[in-house]
């Protein structure tokens, strides 16, 4: 699979050919201070230093399955994938816009359920819902939010690229079995994000809503590096839900915490200096740590170290 | 149908409530100067004054047919319906997001063919593409482009709410029958309404989305007030396409040119004493006058005055 064959599918092919045809000036230099590349979390907003802007579309059977959700909790979910693209830049929110296509099926109280999920969540992080698009077909329902938000005076974005060998990897809190029902409750990790930025300077971010596994690989990418997972510290960071699933699942825990999607949890690449206790204060958990060599390694209590698959949840594939 | 009844459908009926529900001080009193009501073409973005946004979904089956129509014609249409957004508010297109839910019936190929033609649309216009989310679904494609844009130094925005009675009302061009194939490229009038702005001052604009009936009703309904349309104007405003098509549908072609959508035309309400010859200049075209009763009717050359019905394209039926 090559990128280059017009025929590859898979997200990640298709987001490094737009990359190419749509912003041609990020491929062909390095970006300048206060840019963010095509493809991060979320994008600057050209011409306004500081404010950034995100957008997220979630679809029923894919993202949230109609008949066993609420619409209140899909609307609450929306808001919150595209919130926590703001604590993955460490960017205030302002305001949202929510695009819908409505399936025929709707009553009116289900658009509004999923309206008033959408501005509670918002409401909840300072980001009212200013305007949209109401839409409605004779097919599965569509959402479709938009942020905008601002850094903090004197702060920059905090991007993927900037992770360093040496660096220490946390996670903002643990991971796994997040279908069980966590996924329709996301809490965005701003004001952790924004603490982050202030006190510690992290050099990368980003938010895990791909799996861990996918989403670190992304960093590391991004920042033309490789890390080491602690399986012991790894163990440590799955989630109860996590525990649970394995039983019904017959896959280990740990691999529900690498691979499973929509935690909306941060990962968090700080500088090796970075005081420990603030860290832990601030709720941080410690997974492993930035190496030279690009890849993904799982370092065994026994010394020894075994490639991490680069995979997760990928759209068009 | 009253919006009240929680049971009742009709995308306006659902803008009523949201509105009430989600920007509950619209409602409660005047809007502050520079406010922009929920609802309008675009919306403001808090705290940054002069920057508006807007988002349009378009979905497969609805706004575009993906069996009869290029993919790259979609990405440009679905472009121009954003830009068209700016253009009635007078604002400057800075840049865009693209979110996508691909089919899986789609190739590589149809999936870059339709972010070219966004990109291409809005390269037209001084927008480029910065970011967006990417997803697939065995399911309609669905594409919506979330656009920000600035008013010019020291200009407002135009609302729909301003229209008087004794203002005139104009077209920026013909419109009718767009379904024919002219709604795949939208020609958003951002020039023209830079230039509208910055010389004369409008008192009211918006696109023709949904049918020069209804978008001219939502003037009036934000404005307070009425119009009376000149049915000789009216004529000399159909497109060719309305005409040619009246032979097949049955209709009269001016029935076309009032209830049909997607022209991304503007309807623009001037003052009285506006500059004629600096109007045909811009390409403006004659339509009728704001009255104060609250209505919409068609002057008959005869002298007799019909009611137009409040009908066009509305979503959530």
């Amino acid at each position: 699979m090559t990128p280059a064959d017009p025929q590859t599918k898979g997200e990640l092919a298709l987001i490094a050919r737009l990359r190419r045809e749509l912003a041609p000036a990020a491929e062909s230099g390095a970006p300048a201070a206060g840019d963010v590349p095509f493809g991060d979390d979320m994008a600057a907003v050209p011409g306004i230093p500081g404010l950034l802007w995100t957008v997220d579309m979630l679809m029923d059977g894919v993202d949230f399955e109609s008949g066993r959700h609420a619409w209140y909790d899909v609307g609450r979910k929306a808001m919150g994938a595209s919130l926590s693209d703001c604590a993955a830049m460490a960017a205030r929110p302002l305001a949202a816009l929510c695009a819908v296509a409505l399936s025929d099926a709707m009553t009116m109280e289900d658009a509004l359920d999923l309206h008033r999920g959408a501005r509670d969540c918002g409401v909840d992080f300072g980001c009212p819902i200013v305007g949209g698009d109401t839409n409605s077909w004779n097919e599965p329902t569509v959402v479709s939010i938009t942020v905008v938000a601002r850094t903090e005076e004197g702060r920059a974005p905090v991007l993927r690229s900037g992770a360093q060998p040496g660096d220490h990897v946390y996670l903002t809190g643990p991971v796994g079995g997040s279908r069980s029902g966590r996924h329709l409750h996301p809490q965005p990790r701003i004001e952790t994000a924004l603490a982050l930025n202030r006190e510690l300077t992290p050099h990368a971010m980003i938010d895990i809503s791909d799996g861990l596994a996918l989403d670190l690989w992304r960093v590391l990418e991004s920042s033309r590096c490789g890390a080491v997972i602690d399986e012991r510290q790894l163990a440590a960071l799955v989630h109860a839900d996590a525990v649970e699933l394995a039983k019904s699942s017959g896959r280990p825990a740990s691999e529900h915490g690498l691979y499973d999607g929509e935690d909306f949890e941060l990962i968090v690449v700080l500088p090796r200096e970075a005081d420990v206790h603030r860290c832990r204060s601030l709720g941080l958990l410690p997974l492993g740590e930035i190496v030279m060599d690009q890849g993904l390694w799982m370092q065994r209590p026994d010394g020894g170290r075994v490639p991490v698959e680069r995979r997760g949840w990928e759209h068009f594939r």
